[in-house]
Order: structure tokens, then C-alpha cells, then sequence
């Protein structure tokens, strides 16, 4: 099983990207998980994509999409919502392309202080994600708060309450995956 | 009474656009409607505003927002939510700025098509401007569906009978600003 | 395959129940579709639970989804949102049962007027059957509006167009039931 | 000033009563908080009401809202969302009545165990609070959770910081009515 995880955040330290970093270290025997960023794809434009077309950056990022059995989003929150840079991405990502299309999809988040965890931001990229056809896994869902606490200051996960959930998440994701419910 | 009308789309001929463009034509005596663009705010990236603080094109569109009385946004839908582009402004717009606090504001969009008009991506988005303090028109809405035929290529709303429906939604939106109910 | 189609509305000439005789009407051979209402269910009051348990009419529903390979909603829109009465059923059906989990779900609406045929309903819907942990339908969607032009007076669907794009769903609706992508 | 106060739930013991009258308790001088609930509202049902007419709950609460200079609403979360009972009490609310037009509003609400406090029931409840053309405080926002440690088995508010956040955001929230920005 091959899982594609994208970061819908570019800050090098992101603890959202951490979040991908533990679960690729915690995949079990038998699937692999590669990590993608979205450096590199620029804002949307009608006017550039009709000039010059996609974006190479948008192009190898579908195919990545196309060929993995799962996909992965860490999806921070600001705003109340999903990040532009994320949501700039799928505007790309989705034009003249079914790579979504009934792929099994799951959603991580990490975000700072006591509130949500990206609560607000993931509901909305599950719309988002409706739109592509995606199928997203409904629960175990996971955000993680305080995330000044249980990453270190390069983004890595240290917390080992969080490890834990996140290991069941990842679990039940497998199955998801496997299973095709 | 001065209005700012901030477009979500970039592109030249935007429908969207084309709407703020009808709304400054039909602003009464006494009312100015300034449109603003987004172009030039690049991606956000925490690494980049660490590194060389806000970009000039945010620090403007920052300032004539808050010398404005009310707001008005023309907001696309790109699947089934609030355009990249638009949702990224506002995440650096919001970064140490207090403009956006207590602002009277307004919604406005076109789309393709039958469905909605915009309806899906301007709920998203009324959240992310509650989490900018703003305080928004409940109604009267306005979503302009099927833009293909009420628009010229260019576009420009050509449609009379959206027309009359603008004006009776700015007609609203200038009470609400005015009054401030 | 046996699909249970659940409406939203209690009243007689509801368009929602209309929609869903129009279905039953139209599914092909091998494909039956019996019609659920929401009569009976009391308003929910966790007082009211522990003191006798769950309402008949709720168990008997719940068995009824038990059984089904599929699910159908009409979900009307009130305010904005799905309608209390709809709203009320999930949150007693959801007490200590499991008949919701991964069970194949789409969602069909009407509504008065221009705007949206439920489409604001729908969406809110949507998030609540992910806590039920159905597997909802991405698209296609089906949003009804003028449902005022489109149904006779005791509800029932007489607009041709609409048939034929509600029976294009319920060939989508059928391929997501039985597939299971 | 008069704050009505409507709680979304049924139950003697709920723990989002308890914020109401907690926040009764700590009114300033010259503020008074009636609290209103649900009870003996009936599910909506447009053949009742062409039948009967709005039932007399029904009209009461409406007149205490007409009263009102600002509205609070308890806001339980039931499934990823707002509760059948208020949603359905707003159902009936609505019908031929401008009551909650232009109302200051404000929303609280408490809930179990680690996640969100209502925080996915309030953003619905925002949506519902638009069509009635409420004007609803952005923030703060006030989400309680682990409830199951902050109020004592009859649902009366027992933890210190909860009541220390609670008094912040009323004072925030009597500001919102008084000075209506």
C-alpha cells in the first residue's frame, strides 16, 4: 500500500508537516508513505493557466495523487478555515483532472493554543474534498491542540499521548484503505 | 461614505470583478465605491514573514481597509469553497492587523451554470470573516448563477434583470453600513 | 438491493416525500425502495430516555436502516439549515446504535423559489451523517428548486426535466451501493 | 438591559443551562437575564400549523424575544451539530415573525469529553442565526468542554476558570449590545 500525505502547510518547521513525519515513521510493514509539500504551485490564475497551462509543480503533484492508493492531508487552520496555500492547491489540482475521484482520504491537523485543533478548518476541507470526490474517512478523526507543547521547535513530534492516537488513527486508516467499506 | 470592493479573482475578464465594477456604477451621490485586486499578495509562508515581514501589496490593501467605512467582497466558488486566492489574502491580511475588527461588510458572487452561484464557497467564508471580527449582512444575499449569460466576455454584467437585484442588494448594504443595526 | 428512503418533511403534500415516490417509482429490476417517515418520533430529551428508554417508533426505525444496503434522505432546508424534525430523528436514532456505521448514504431536496433547492441544508446534513459515519455520496448532487412549478399539490413530481436528472442519480446512487469504490 | 437567555436543551440536569443561569448569577447591576427553555414546543409540522396556527410556546417565546435587548443561546452539540430541539424551536420561531431581526446575539455552549466543547454545533447554529438575520458576535467565543468536570450532577457550573472565561465574555458580550458596533 502506497499512501501520498500532502502538507497543506510551507513553513519549514510546521508541526502539521510533523504530524506526516511521525506518521511515516510509524507505518507498518507493507505501506509506505511519502510525503509531498505544495513549494512550488503557484496562485491560480484563469489568465496564466490559459496563456501557459498547469503548472509543472501542479502536474507532478497530480500524478503523485493518481498513482497512490490513499491520500493523507495535515491541514492547518487559520482564519477558521483551510489555509489559502491548501485550498489554492486542490484549485489547481482539480482542473481537467479525476485523480481524486474516489480516492480513500484522510484528514490530520495540528494547531496552537486550547481551541480545535483545526476542528473549523477540517470541516470545510471536507467539503472541499467533496468536490473532488474523494472519499473521506468519516472517524476516528484527530486534531491535535497545543501543538507549542508536543512538537519541538523543528516540528517534531515529541508528545507520546499523541503518538498513541495517532497510531489508532493511522490504524483505522489502513483498514479504510485495505477495506474499502 | 467610502466603500472598498475587494475581488477574489484575479482574472481579467472575472465575473466577479465585473460585479464590483456594476455596483461603483450604480453607487448613489454621496457613496464612492473603490475596487482593489489581489494581485501581488504572494503565498503565505511563516518562514517568508519571518524572515522580510508583510509584503507591500498587504501592507496597502491593510491600509485602505482601514480607512474604509464598509466592505464589500466578490467571492468565487472553486470547489465547493472560497477560491486559494482570496482565503490567502485574507491569511496574511489578518497577520498583527486589526482592520478587518468591527467592519461593516458585504458578500457578493458569480458563478457558472445552475447551481448556487456561489452559495457554498460564501458560507465558508462568512466564517473566515467571523474570525476577522467582522461583522457581515445577514441578508439579503446575492448569488448570481449561469454568469455565461449575464455577462460579456469582458466581463461586464449585462443581465438588467441581476442588475435591479444588485442595486436592491446595495440599496441594503449601504442602510447597513449607515445605520449600523 | 433494498434502499430505504427516509424523508425529512411531515407534511402530507411535502415535494421531499415526492421525491422520494418519484424513485421508487423509477428503480430498475433488482432495486427496491421503501419509503420511511419520521412520524411519531418525539422530540429528543435525555431525561425522557433514561426514564423509558428508546421510543418504539425510533427501534423500529433503526432496524429498518439495519437492514437497508442503502440509504436515501430528503432533506428539506429550513433557516438555512436541515430541519429540526430530521435533525431530532438522527440525534435518537445515533443512541447506543451502530446501524449508520459505513452504510452507503446519498442525499436528494426540494425547495420553494429560486435559491438553492436546499442546497445550505444539505451541506449541514452532510457533516451530521459523518458523525453517523454513513459514506455518503460525493456527487452527483441533486438540488430541486422551484419545487412550487415542479410538483402538484399533493406533491407529487410531474416536471420531466427533473425526473430525468433524478433518475440519472439514482443510476449513480445504485453504482455507489453496489460497487462500494 | 434585558438578556433573554434560551437554553438548546431539554434535560433538568444540562450542563448548557447551567451557563445560563451561571451567567445570570454574575450580571453587572442594570443587566437582568431571564432564561427561557424549549419546553412545550412542539416538532414542526406545516399541516399543524395550517390546521392549528403557531402553538401558544410558541408565541410566548416570541414575545419574550421581540422583548429582548440581546439574545443568548445555550448551544448543546448533538452529532457533529445543533440539537433537533432548538434547531426545531427556530423552525417554528421563524414562521411569520421578525423577532429575531437586527437581534444582538450571542451563543455559549458546553459539551463532553476532550473535543471541540459545540464548537462544530455553534458554526451550523451561526448559519441558522443568519437566516433569522441575527447579528451575532463574532468573538469572543466561549466553547466548554470536559463538562463532565465543571458542573456538579445538577448541571450548576462549578469550575473556577470556566466561570473566570464565562464572566469575560459576557462583559464582552454586554458591550456588543450596548454599544452595537
Amino acid at each position: 500500500m502506497q499512501l501520498l500525505a500532502i502538507s497543506g502547510a510551507l513553513r519549514k518547521g510546521s508541526t502539521n508537516t510533523g504530524l506526516l513525519r511521525a506518521l511515516k515513521e510509524m507505518a507498518p510493514e507493507g505501506v509506505t508513505i511519502d510525503i509531498a509539500t505544495l513549494h512550488g504551485i503557484p496562485l491560480y490564475d484563469g489568465d496564466e493557466e490559459e496563456a501557459h497551462g498547469k503548472p509543472e509543480a501542479v502536474k507532478a503533484l497530480d500524478a503523485r495523487i493518481a498513482k497512490a492508493d490513499g491520500l493523507i492531508f495535515a491541514c492547518p487552520e487559520y482564519n477558521f478555515s483551510v489555509p489559502g496555500v491548501l485550498k489554492n492547491a486542490t484549485d489547481w489540482l482539480s482542473r481537467r483532472s479525476t485523480s481524486f475521484k474516489w480516492k480513500r482520504t484522510g484528514i490530520v491537523g495540528a494547531g496552537a493554543g486550547f481551541f480545535h485543533g483545526t476542528g473549523r478548518s477540517q470541516y470545510h476541507f471536507r467539503q472541499n474534498l467533496q468536490a473532488l470526490q474523494c472519499i473521506v474517512m468519516p472517524r476516528p478523526e484527530i486534531f491535535v491542540n497545543h501543538n507549542e507543547e508536543k512538537f519541538d521547535k523543528d516540528g517534531n513530534l515529541t508528545d507520546p499521548t499523541t503518538r498513541k492516537f495517532l497510531g489508532e488513527w493511522l490504524t483505522a486508516f489502513i483498514e479504510w484503505v485495505e477495506k474499502k467499506p
